[in-house]
C-alpha cells in the first residue's frame, strides 16, 4: 500500500527492519543495535536538493546510523525520516 | 480568510492541527507529541532564497519537528512561522 | 522626520510598536512577549549584500524574533538594528 | 593629521567619540553604554575583499557594537581596529 | 566473494586486519593501537560525491584513524563503514 | 641576513619588535601589552592561496594581536609564524 | 629506500627530525619542544585536493605544529601523517 507522503528535499521515509539474527542477504547486524534495527526499507524518498540528486530509491534496503532521523507512526506503524546523507548504504 | 502576513525568504506559516488519533489520510502522530502538535496546515509562504525557492504551498498539509518555529498569534490563533528546511514531509 | 542614519550592508532599523491586545490588522502578539514588542516599523534599510538584496523596506511592518538585534537610542526614542535574515514577517 | 596606518583588507580604524547626552545630529547613545562609547570616527580604512569593497570611508561617524574590534594607542590616542561587518551603522 | 553491500556517497566500507608485529609490507602499527586495528582492506566503496569522485577502490589496503567509521557485522564478520575523508593513506 | 625559510600558502614570518614607549612613527602600543609585543617586521611570506594573494611584503612593519602566531627559534632570534588574516595593518 | 605508502588527498607523510641545539641551516627549534620535534622530512606526499595541489615535495624538511597529525610505524619508525595545512613553513 503506498503511503500518502512526500518527504521534503533530501528526506527520505524508512520502515525499519525488525533486528534478526542472520537476514536472506546474510547480514547480522550487531548484538548492541537489537533493541534498535538500524536496517530498513526506503518507503519514500524527497526530491533531491539543487546541488545533489537522491540516490536511494524506493524498495532499498539501507543501513542507516542508530540515531538518524525523526520518527512518525503512520497507519499505525512507526517509521523514521531522516536525511540520505544518514543514510550509510544500499544492501 | 486570507491573512494579511508575507513571512521572509524561506519561512513559511503554519496553522497547527489538533493531535488526533487518527487522521483522514491515516496518519496517526506520536502519542508523545499529543500535547504539541507536529502536523499543521500551512497558510503562508516566502518567496524563497536566491538559491531555492520553496516547495511547499499555501493549503499543504505538513509533518515538522516538534522544536522548530517561533510561536505566533494571529487573530486570536496560534501559528508557527518556521523556515522551509524545518519541515519534514507533505502529507 | 527622517533619521539621519544609513545602516550598512543587509542590517535594518526598527522601531518597535507597543505590544497591544489587538491591532488594525488584527494581529495579536502573544502574552508572554508583552515586556518586550516583537513587531515594529522599518525606518531605515541598508543597501544590501552583494548575493542577496534586501526585502523588506522603509515603511514596512515587521515581526521579529523577541531577542534579535542591538539596542539604540536617537532622537530620544529606543530602536533595534538588525540583519533582515532576524526577521520573520512583513504585516 | 593623517595617521601612518594602513588596516588590512576588511578592517577599518576608528577613533571612539565620547560619550555624550545628545549630539548634533540628535544621537543619543543609551546610558548603559556611557564607559565604552559605541560611536565614533573612521580614520582608516582597509582595501577590502576579494569579495567585498568596503562601504564605510575616512571622515564616516560609525556606529558599532560593544564589543567589536581590538584597541590600539596611536599617536598617545586610544582606537579601535575592527573588521566592517562589526559596524552597525552610519549617521 | 562479494558482499551484497553498496555504500553511499564517499562511504568506504573496509574489513579491518588484525594487529600484527610485522607485515608483509613491513608496515607495524603501533603498540597502542594493537586491541583496535587501524589498517584494514576495502571490500566496498561508495560511488563518490558531486565535488569529488573517490581515491581507493575494492582491494586496497588502507590506513585509518582509531576513532573513524561505523561499525557493521555482515556475514558474521566485522566491517567498518567510513568516509574516504576518514582514511589516512593507502599502503 | 635572509633566512633560509619559505613559509607555506598565507602565512607569514614576523620578527617581533621590543615593546617601546614611542615609536619612529609615533605608535605607542598599550601598556598591557608591553611583555608581549604586538607589532613586528615581515621577514618571510608565502606565496598566498589560490583564493587570495598576500597584501603584506618583506620590510613591511605590522600589528597583530596578542594571541596570533606560533613561536618559532631561527638563528637564535624569536620569530612568530602566522595566517595574514591575523595581521591588524601595516604602518 | 623507498617506503610503500601514499598518504591520501592533501595528506603528507613525515619523518620527524631529532631536535637538536642547531641544525645545518641555523634553525634551533624552541627548548620546549625538545621532547617532541617540531621539525621534519617529507618522504610521501598525496595527490592535492581538487582545489589545491601540494606545495611541500618529497624530500623538503618542514616546520610543524607540536600538536599536527597522526603517529605511524613505518618499517620500525616513527612517521607523523598530517594534512598540508598543518605545516607552517619549509627550511
Amino acid at each position: 500500500m503506498a503511503l500518502n507522503i512526500k518527504p521534503l528535499a533530501d528526506r527520505v521515509l524508512i520502515e525499519p527492519m525488525e533486528a534478526e539474527t542472520k537476514t536472506a542477504s546474510g547480514i547480522i547486524i550487531p548484538d548492541n543495535a537489537k533493541e534498535k534495527p538500524q536496517k530498513g526499507n526506503v518507503v519514500a524518498v524527497g526530491t533531491g536538493t539543487k546541488d545533489e540528486p537522491l540516490t536511494v530509491k524506493v524498495g532499498d534496503t539501507v543501513l542507516y546510523g542508530k540515531y538518524g532521523g525523526t520518527e512518525l507512526k503512520l497507519e499505525g506503524k512507526d517509521y523514521l525520516i531522516m536525511r540520505e546523507s544518514d543514510i550509510l548504504a544500499i544492501v
